[in-house]
């Protein structure tokens, strides 16, 4: 049976990609040798990184002064290095913390410098994105997480800010376009949008770097990675090869712009149904709703196992929502197709027939 | 043509472990989905890392007291996380000096704590392992790279030490047995004998940990990762599916001891091509020289470029030498078949026959 997997992450890949990447893991490009075993320092393998590259620059419109990187470690890594590489001890960043990533964030970001929490929308389960903020002029960067997976919540506008925004974009990165010369970094775990989990992606603005006094390890510091571009050592080559695919993929379809309105069109189907039928509501305030991962709860819960296995009935897995909001969560991610989101639509309506 | 890979890393794997990574990324286990698309908490990929942990435990012998961790970021990051986590900015940590990466560890070590380096071989660009020094009363470890895949040396005996040892084995894990509980960490690349690159195998000692006075980001303390079973956050999904099957693998062959008498045999058949034929010779001192890396050059330099159109001709492919050595390495991981080095060494006697 066809399955339409709406897990959060890691989540959906393009069936072509999938397709591409197991046959590199065969046999690479009838070389008689599997993606896995050749050397990231062969001609073949430093054009896939190189490819990777440019395609992110091209899709998101990287301008001059700004390097793309593939590291490893996952968004959390990134929490604490760009605090580690851009303040000194004595220098304040401020943040928005709409979630359990930004929390995390501002964590991690304690430890290197003066971190102050300019809105949170704690105070309601983070159900929404806070708008109003006064930014001091010493900040040194504006850090928000521009899609909230857990909450459904997402920036529809980057914060407005004198300063640089540092932006964790792990879940809507090539989703929509987005201004990247308004950010001082940009990063993302692979795992949703981009590929498999294992590698991050950075942008980071050049001339930010190189200016805090501490000691940092060759490899946390961004000037190591961008030397040697992203291959200071083995970098992860498969997740790079299928992340570069991916990247292929939406330029093939039509690039981030298109992905933006396909997205919004998927979203409306799933919001839509959530507004429209009585068994069902949203959990995130419209206006600030993610296109990315929609979060709703039965109004009487006591039917939620009953819709979960009408929904793997019908091919829909990976709907359960994260255990801080209970309920489900249909993750929506570029991947994901219309036809996907129809059938979730369906199988609510039906859900509908029988337990009005 | 049928490859023979002796690229020194990311190096071969067994084909089996490739033909069942290909159908995972297509289709895992019937199940309609993607490894690379489904959630590391799900069920069935705890059980995959459970079931990693538990090979690698019982292949290497790891006693309780220990625990096995799969963290990213490759060897590069242990060298600093290692010493990072287990030394204060006083303690005496001692290093011997092999190669390039004993080199690299022992620079980051002393970001964090007093550093020896008991002994170097530098002073023959690294063509023997040294075996005489003083390891101090007060140091906390000793740290030795246990092959150096540069080189071609190899530690044949762990070092004797009254202190706990740290081992980089990024080149030989799972080549052959070792005491691990004589080492308070191992630590190892996966992209040669282990897997693909984009996962790193950590084997610790959990009462060493916790005892540094320095506030460490969460994601690089080891106890962190402990407390989360290598899942804090979305660990590598794919390179440790590969790295689980690899140590199946190992298994099923008949486990580390098999594995090193298999080595013993295939090294055997290169070295003693090198020895007998008057053509080449080795780099390495003979009671030093590795298993896994065999180095060699050619009397005359300037027929190499015919050495490796002959060797490219009969499918032997990644023989280059190290640019700081120069000529030849055959790197003869685990995955590496008999088959393989009698072609390399039938390679090398028709030269001879041709140039002699």
């Amino acid at each position: 049976m066809k399955k339409y997997n709406f897990s959060a992450g890691p989540a959906i890949l393009p069936a072509p990609v999938l397709e591409k990447s197991a046959q590199a893991v065969s046999n690479w490009n009838d070389s008689g040798l599997s993606l896995l075993e050749i050397s990231h320092r062969s001609k073949p393998f430093v054009e896939v990184l190189n490819k990777a590259e440019s395609l992110a620059t091209e899709l998101l419109g990287v301008p001059e002064g700004y390097k793309v990187l593939f590291l490893t470690g996952g968004a959390s890594s990134q929490f604490f290095m760009s605090a580690m590489n851009l303040l000194n001890p004595e220098d304040l960043a401020v943040y928005i913390d709409t979630g359990a990533w930004s929390t995390k964030a501002i964590k991690e970001a304690k430890l290197f410098g003066q971190i102050e929490v300019l809105a949170s929308s704690k105070d309601t389960n983070y159900n929404y994105i806070p708008k109003t903020y006064d930014v001091p002029q010493n900040a040194k960067y504006l850090h928000y997480t521009s899609n909230n997976t857990i909450f459904g919540t997402q920036f529809k506008e980057e914060p407005s800010s004198n300063c640089p925004l540092i932006s964790d974009m792990s879940s809507d990165i090539f989703s929509r376009p987005v201004d990247v010369s308004r950010h001082g970094m940009i990063y993302a775990g692979a795992q949703k949008n981009m590929g498999p989990a294992g590698t991050t992606l950075v942008i980071i603005r050049e001339d930010l770097l190189g200016k805090v006094s501490r000691t940092i390890p060759t490899m946390l510091n961004y000037q190591t990675h961008i030397a040697k571009d992203s291959s200071f050592n083995t970098p992860p080559v498969f997740p790079i090869f299928v992340s570069m695919l991916t990247m292929e993929w939406v330029k093939e379809n039509g690039g981030v712009e298109k992905m933006a309105t396909i997205n919004e069109q998927k979203a409306a189907v799933v919001y839509d149904e959530i507004d429209r039928n009585p068994l069902f509501k949203g959990t995130a305030a419209k206006e600030d709703r993610s296109l990315m991962n929609a979060t709703f709860v039965l109004e009487n819960e006591s039917l939620g196992e009953k819709f979960m296995e009408d929904a793997t009935a019908a091919g829909c897995v990976g709907l359960k929502g994260h255990r801080s909001v209970g309920g489900f969560r249909a993750s929506i991610y570029n991947a994901m197709t219309m036809e996907g989101v129809e059938t979730l639509r369906d199988v609510m309506k039906a859900f509908e027939q029988k337990h009005a």
